[in-house]
């Protein structure tokens, strides 16, 4: 299958090792300059479960793609959320009636985005437990086993998945087809929407926020929008499940002293965050359905007040 | 006239000094030990507009008053907000029927406190624009002028009030009856209910959040919260007036590089701070009106959250 990885990070380089591996004709896509060309010069490298591997993969920067020509089959979003609309302009030209686009970005909402670029009937969104890590340019570290669920967003449902699905499972990435990816999608971003901007903005780690005693109600607050929200999508959200899994990251023994990705964003590496795709989602979506989100709003105001104090770029 | 001054920091060292170099019979009580031995041994001292004064004034620790015989003909409340309630009980034996008292804290709703002590025709309600410092214990820096405006919450008006506002301007602490001192009071409030608790957890001086994008609907949002509670006690707000107030605080060339009082308090002395009697009074007395206040909620909750998360006492 001709596919396309569109945003080669961490997780891109995962996905297009492996499904490389797997003898698909990958090309990966990526807009940071020094890792394109490490990989040009010495492919893709990869401490994969403990064993030095490189694959040769072509890579392009993704301002530098027009004259490539590549009828993609799939094309695996990955890039970060204030990307995607960016990376859909880019590579449209490979685009065609027939390709299919897997999204497995965090947060929510990303389909409004695709959807001006490809019939929904050709979406496919997803969720994947899979990590990675990048130590460098064109040098990933990819550890223990991961999943990934997805549907279809148009009427076609399953079928039109059927092929995507053999193929990564082809590739060992243990794909499985579901009927309610949107639950999934909102669970995780109810964690993101709550352990991310609350860290960030407190400038705390999990546990030490977890542990304070007004963390039950800002948690369930900001929850209940999300849930609300959710509802109107018809995703059905376990509250309870959704707190406990929220709850779970103040284990100091286990996850509770890590900093959350969007601090390392702003507070470590000085980036813009994501926040306007998650918790600004709901509030975009919530003004739509006439739903109230003032804690989504607010936490989202000041994670970006914080981008700008900080002069984050 | 036999003054009480609870709560002998800086402003109440100024009120003490004043009141007592106008010949009045003044008690200091405060909680601080190092500060009130050193006024026992040394008197008040004090760098009063470029002059070095000492005044020879009694001072009792709060919690060691209970043989002191003092009938008040007045008492001035300069505590911090939290400590209001223990220190009204700790002189309540030296207020008596007539007793007058002038409360000229921060913040918001102490009226409610008070009455459990006072009836509410011996209240007088206050808002004062003088400043004050202390350069460390028994030692206060006392310049510039200021203005005191005052009112009676009860029936009885301004009648009530002269003898005080006599007494007062006998000081030359420039004391004005206000037929409408919740205004005043609401107005201070909406300026410390923004620049306090959002650089406190943003981390930030006045210019920086001011110069934000996001920084004029994160205000709007707050006032409108206090402009609703405020009318519904009757308190007229000047919506536009208090923006302009807030946003003079941006400026860079007078205040804007300053960090307001809550920031001192709790970034750099590690202090609880008066946050549950701005954004959380509003967030109190909103319960009682039916009004929502979202964002006096979310900020209060964050700053304690800080608060804990610092270990701040």
């Amino acid at each position: 299958m001709k596919i396309i990885i569109a945003g080669a990070g961490a997780m891109g380089s995962r996905f297009g090792l492996m499904l490389h591996q797997a003898k698909n004709d990958v090309i990966l896509i990526d807009g940071w300059q020094e890792h394109i060309d490490t990989i040009k010069e010495y492919g893709l490298q990869a401490n994969f479960n403990g064993e030095e591997v490189t694959e040769m993969i072509p890579i392009y920067h993704q301002s530098d793609i027009s004259s490539v020509e590549f009828s993609a089959d799939l094309v695996i979003l990955f890039t970060k959320a204030m990307q995607l609309d960016g990376m859909m302009q880019s590579i449209k030209n490979m685009v065609g009636e027939k390709t299919k686009v897997l999204c497995l970005l965090n947060g929510i909402g990303h389909e409004d985005v695709i959807k001006k670029y490809v019939p929904l009937s050709n979406i496919l969104l997803g969720n994947t437990m899979w990590t990675a890590g990048l130590e460098g340019p064109g040098k990933a570290k990819l550890f223990g086993n991961g999943s990934i669920d997805l549907q279809n967003l148009g009427n076609e449902g399953k079928e039109s998945a059927d092929e995507v699905i053999a193929v990564l499972n082809d590739a060992k990435l243990n794909a499985k087809y579901s009927d309610n990816i949107l639950s999934s999608i909102y669970k995780k971003a109810c964690v993101n929407g709550t352990m991310n901007g609350l860290c960030t903005i407190l400038d705390s780690n999990m546990a030490d926020f977890g542990e304070t005693d007004v963390a039950d109600v800002i948690v369930e607050s900001i929850v209940s929008e999300f849930a609300q929200v959710a509802e109107k999508e018809n995703a059905t959200l376990d509250i309870d499940a959704v707190l406990a899994q929220i709850k779970s990251c103040y284990n100091r023994e286990t996850i509770g002293l890590h900093h959350p990705s969007m601090y390392q964003d702003l507070m470590i590496n000085n980036r813009l965050t994501e926040i306007d795709f998650i918790n600004g989602a709901i509030v975009r979506k919530g003004e739509v359905y006439g739903i109230e989100t003032p804690y989504c709003s607010f936490l989202t105001q000041l994670v970006h007040a914080k981008e700008q104090i900080m002069k984050a770029k």
